[in-house]
């Protein structure tokens, strides 16, 4: 049994240790994410290699390399997805981006490639959420402008190359409303403030859109939300592939689900794809030096490339002819081929 | 020039004097609603009888009875929409309803029929809001029943005779979303958590759905919340009747306007419709024993009233021979003969 929302970000902070949130992912002093100290503290649980090998029996396919690789490595109640399958029943699927850059870099592709190969494996409905209201009350940016960052982030998305005829893009500010909106409010009903604070590490300073937010994040999670598309069908069950700094919002899904008749949702969390400039950090949108953009050319790749680091090693052109250690569990240089290469 | 802000709701309920928010409206020790010293704390303004001379030369025609015996008593920029109106410029009025009863009570009476006045006498287009969200999140009601409420209530509320050419009425639940959402988003960027506590007098175990809410009321204030009915006229001015205790969510609205780049609203404010108990309280849809209901039958009312205490007095058959006393201003029977005779 896992525990009811047993984590306080604010530990974190206090504690100078490793931050991880949806707004900031940091180890301490330059080392890396302890990925079984987040696992331990989120109380998520570890995605073994019985799991993987029943993936590939259910869907009578090699599993994602990024299964086998570990890039995706922990999740929540993943196995009763599997049950439920197993058993005849569908499922959706459910990621998002938010919508703060031009184009998306290398991390953001990971759990949209993850995402679609799931689709393909399972056979199963996506929604994609574009937060682009998200965006707006977290950055400095007019809401004209993240419409615009969401509409332009969506042909990345699409470019991914989902089924057209199971995956419905959606943003915040063009679908909230209705039965979405209903779902918003009961979720925002079962949350106090105080539980907020605890999970998000929110403070007196912040505005309270921050507060609304996570009702809007959880939404999705339940099929009711889009009666479009699952109609009569509230028991469907959602399976959200994403990187595990998300994992917040869904743990405060997941409490809330049962008091509102809803299932919870099951979760598969991957490890964030390094910055440039290291793996104590994420790429980030947010720095356009730690990233390699979709829409980089490949000059500009190639110079980012021989200017960044994994391993404490700086990538150059001799340490190219030796090698990079690619041993190193989720360096860059580990990462990189995985985008490559099945 | 206004202050900013400047009533810190949690004062009241910690030196228990007079509360009045939009929960609660009670006076100490069975004493009466003190109104001069609300106008003194809210930081709003008295309605003078220079004004209602305006208002009478403006449109023409005698005052409505609530202004000429006070039920109106203050306002924010009232002046300031008869300046516009005088120079030709047009404005809208929004008011609304808190679905929380089966049927209006005479006390909800009171901003619709004044309401119905404004929109004959200044020829304006009109915006209710009735907040089945709110009730639902403060209330142990279903989203269905909360909307079957709003239904019900929209039907005593067209009762009034609105100009239906001129008249929008919509439930939360219902119309949430597009503009309107995101005026509810830039508000919310706005307004700090600590700002939102003081205003409204919120505590960390209440839920993070009543944070979100004040931005829901807000955003009827502002024309572009409505491009259907107001489009290319971002600039209309907003005129809001109401009772006094709604005043919160709009200073907090006009505190936020400017730096949204939008006019802050003008209200017009009532006192409360005292409970049949007494003046120390308002009727109340929570306590059926304190409200007469536009759906009692004229037995019911008559028992009611024969109950009903106002300005220390028993109404009973004597003193309905004898004539109660109608100079104690505010008092219930000052109130009763207002919505019988003009």
């Amino acid at each position: 049994m896992e525990q009811s929302l047993p984590y306080d970000n604010r530990i974190d902070s206090e504690s100078s240790d490793q931050v991880v949130n949806p707004w900031e992912v940091s180890a301490k002093d330059g080392g890396k994410i302890d990925y079984d100290k987040l696992i331990d503290k989120f109380g998520c649980k570890r995605l073994d290699e019985s799991l993987i090998d029943r993936v590939e029996r259910l869907t009578g396919r090699q599993p994602h390399k990024f299964l086998r690789r570990g890039v995706f490595f922990a999740h929540r109640d993943f196995n009763e997805i599997l049950d439920a399958y197993e058993s005849g029943e569908r499922f959706y699927l459910y990621t998002g981006r938010g919508p703060s850059s031009e184009a998306l870099h290398l991390g953001h592709l990971i759990p949209f490639m993850f995402t679609k190969y799931l689709q393909e494996a399972f056979k199963v409905p996506l929604v994609i959420q574009l937060t682009d209201d998200e965006k707006f009350m977290w950055k400095n940016l007019t809401v004209e402008e993240s419409e615009r960052l969401a509409r332009e982030n969506a042909r990345d998305i699409i470019a991914c190359g989902f089924d057209v005829t199971k995956t419905f893009i959606f943003s915040d500010f063009d679908h909230v409303g209705g039965a979405f909106y209903k779902n918003m409010v009961k979720v925002s009903k079962c949350v106090t403030l105080n539980k907020a604070k605890g999970i998000f590490g929110f403070s007196g300073e912040d505005h309270i859109g921050k507060l609304s937010f996570p009702a809007v994040q959880a939404a999705p999670s339940f099929p009711s939300s889009f009666p479009h598309l699952f109609p009569g069908m509230d028991k469907l069950r959602c399976l959200i592939p994403c990187a595990i700094d998300q994992d917040p919002y869904f743990r405060m899904t997941r409490d809330v689900a049962p008091r509102l008749g809803y299932s919870k949702p099951a979760l598969i969390e991957s490890s964030f794809f390094p910055a440039l400039q290291g793996e104590n950090g994420k790429m980030s949108a947010s720095d356009p030096n730690s990233a390699i953009y979709v829409t980089d050319t490949a000059k500009d790749i190639k110079n980012k490339i021989n200017k960044a680091k994994s391993g404490g090693h700086q990538f150059s052109e001799d340490q190219h002819n030796l090698g990079a250690d690619l041993e190193v569990p989720n360096s860059l240089f580990c990462f990189l081929p995985l985008l490559c290469y099945s």
